[in-house]
């Protein structure tokens, strides 16, 4: 009944450099004594990975008299992934080294709207030259890691007619990628890439998070026991929908009435702000004026945690999370938003599901999705399974 | 970044037990291939298991010429679990196999709502009784699984003062199992425990799940990535208390209004049946009726399904599960409850999320809460590192 877990070879190169990256083993003996392999075995894996450039030696590791055992080290410098956070208005690239370290990194503005055909050459173009500058070449690369602001269906790397962007439904961005670097090409939305590098950077200690990005739409990404939470078919977080209680009726861009993104996200807020006196020119100014004191756009960002609130207080009594991370175009109204959705939060939701709830602002920042991406891209190639086939390949 | 998921020793005879039990190895030899491990290091580890029962041998295997090599198998009937399934009017109990066969079963009616310490000796007893029956004793169990019909902090098997069950609230169950029957317990709320339950046997393949089960309250099970979702406390799935949209202010038992639960559970039914013609003597007895065709009866559970609907439209966005399965009291008018739910949240998710979306009726039945007490306390005493554990104790 219950379903095995096991490896096929539990005790291969990828789990080798695993106990290495991990400090749970950093001698040839430790490793035999972790793992119970022969010395000839142990000795094979470990040259496996020398070779490869993903594990370093140092012999000068403090003496307990005798010749002192070498020291195997997680060598970042064995290859590199390359990252992308794109978005509607900005979008960025950047080359990370084996443990996440950025390199070289740039941003820029390709016109995603007209598909991926129109923005992808920027993106190839720019990890290319990034590369260059860092003097790698595409041999280095192990993986790649996009984020692209629609729903994707992340097991074929397909997007899924994402509102914002009609003509990247159904293409094989994965594969135009793989053209130019081969290695595996991971994609995933924007709202859940950033959630993994919100968790990655600012909360790695907490098992169960939800990333709520307010925007031109709104969305969530879920952690949940530490990894992303997809759903079948990568559907998951999309609570812009979910309609809020007792509306008026606001129609909403997918044909629905009252939904969440149609009564508090940017667009929302910002015809609301500009009926009244016509000041805010975008979400990021109407966001600016709230947190330098505006009643006015004050009192709507507020207004929208609260609408906010309604909708996460039903996700929390659903998935009981440790941390609601708000980020996205209010992020310099955070504290006007995180208020709002306090208020709603702590008064509807069940007593044990908010005793250790935290509410809080996106402390990443912009970087979120740029290190979602690397860290999406690096958990795949360094898993044991992705390495025992790297090293197959190349023997 | 990326958070190592290395077990301390890959190759442990924990870990060969997981690959004679997955099929993905039936010999040494085989064993040595998939781990690397030395003949002298899986011989250790075969003896370990064998000496422990959890492992038999069975040298019938066919020859390819010479000595034909030991076949290794699982062996079910190296111990034993124990089950329970605590309902406020009904609770069963069980003893099973290592691979989860029920080998001897009871059901009773110990008064819950007057505590632990009132019904625990039904439990402890029958569990008791049961072990006898199959010629065990307490020594040869191995773990115990019991779903409670309230929220538990599943860390620590306590009961979080379940609105049914007041008395229950922070008594240390697990240690008061464990007096009797020395052994890990684990205790999860009784819909968690259906969810793995109805998972395990019913759709081992899927990997997101919700289990919903509507009773006199309302409570979901999640399954994500194939494993319970349980929240960072325990409490998720608590879909009961999330209001329903343009609710007419009806009060909930826990203090607020519109809760779901307060509309569309069995309490209510029964309440506006019985308003009309009091023909129901309870929430089964108005499920039979329905299931009978009785037009008022099918009516009412209809438009309960619709109102669970709302809220399982909003549940359908956030986790993009592939099968929803209702269970509870109202197992059989269940027709009628997966229509209203269909109806709804076929209309209100977005599309991709209902794309390859199932909506159907428990199929386990009754069983489904003694299968997944069962389930998760195996998952939990075979799991490699309880194994090794287990074996160091007795070595």
């Amino acid at each position: 009944m219950p379903r095995s877990k096991a490896a096929s070879a539990p005790a291969s190169s990828g789990h080798v450099l695993e106990l290495i990256r991990s400090g749970e083993a950093a001698t040839r003996t430790e490793i035999g004594r972790a793992t119970g392999l022969s010395r000839p075995a142990v000795a094979l894996r470990v040259t496996e990975l020398l070779r490869h450039g993903l594990v370093s030696e140092d012999r000068a590791a403090p003496s307990q008299g005798g010749r002192p055992p070498a020291r195997l080290e997680f060598d970042a410098a064995g290859g590199v992934v390359l990252a992308a956070a794109l978005g509607v208005s900005h979008s960025q690239a950047a080359v990370c080294d084996l443990s996440g370290r950025l390199l070289a990194g740039d941003s820029g503005s390709p016109e995603l709207e007209y598909g991926p055909r129109a923005a992808l050459p920027w993106l190839l173009e720019t990890w290319q030259r990034l590369l260059e500058e860092c003097g790698r070449g595409t041999g280095d690369v192990c993986g790649s890691g996009i984020g692209l602001p629609g729903t994707v269906e992340f097991a074929t790397g397909r997007a899924e007619t994402p509102p914002v962007l009609a003509d990247w439904g159904g293409v094989d961005i994965a594969s135009l990628v793989a053209e130019w670097f081969p290695a595996p090409v991971l994609i995933d939305n924007d709202v859940n890439v950033m959630a993994l590098g919100e968790h990655r950077a600012v909360h790695p200690g907490v098992g169960d998070l939800l990333f709520v990005k307010v925007s031109t739409g709104i969305g969530a990404g879920i952690v949940a026991g530490g990894e992303l939470l997809r759903g079948s078919l990568g559907a998951a977080g999309e609570i812009g929908h979910i309609p809020v209680r007792d509306g008026d009726g606001t129609p909403c861009r997918c044909g629905g009435t009252d939904c969440l993104e149609a009564v508090a996200a940017g667009p929302a807020l910002l015809a609301r702000m500009n009926a009244r006196d016509r000041r805010a020119g975008g979400v990021a100014e109407l966001a600016a004026l709230a947190h330098e004191g505006d009643s006015a756009a004050a009192a709507l960002v507020r207004q929208a945690g609260r609408r906010l609130g309604e909708v996460l207080a039903g996700a929390v009594n659903l998935l009981n999370p440790e941390v609601i991370v708000l980020g996205g175009l209010l992020d310099r109204a955070h504290d006007h938003l995180v208020a709002g959705v306090r208020e709603v939060v702590f008064q509807r939701s069940i007593p044990l599901a908010t005793r250790q709830l935290r509410v809080v602002g996106n402390r990443s920042g912009e970087e979120a999705g740029l290190r979602g991406a690397a860290a999406m891209a690096l958990e795949h190639v360094l898993a044991p399974e992705a390495v025992n086939a790297r090293i197959a390949a190349r023997r």
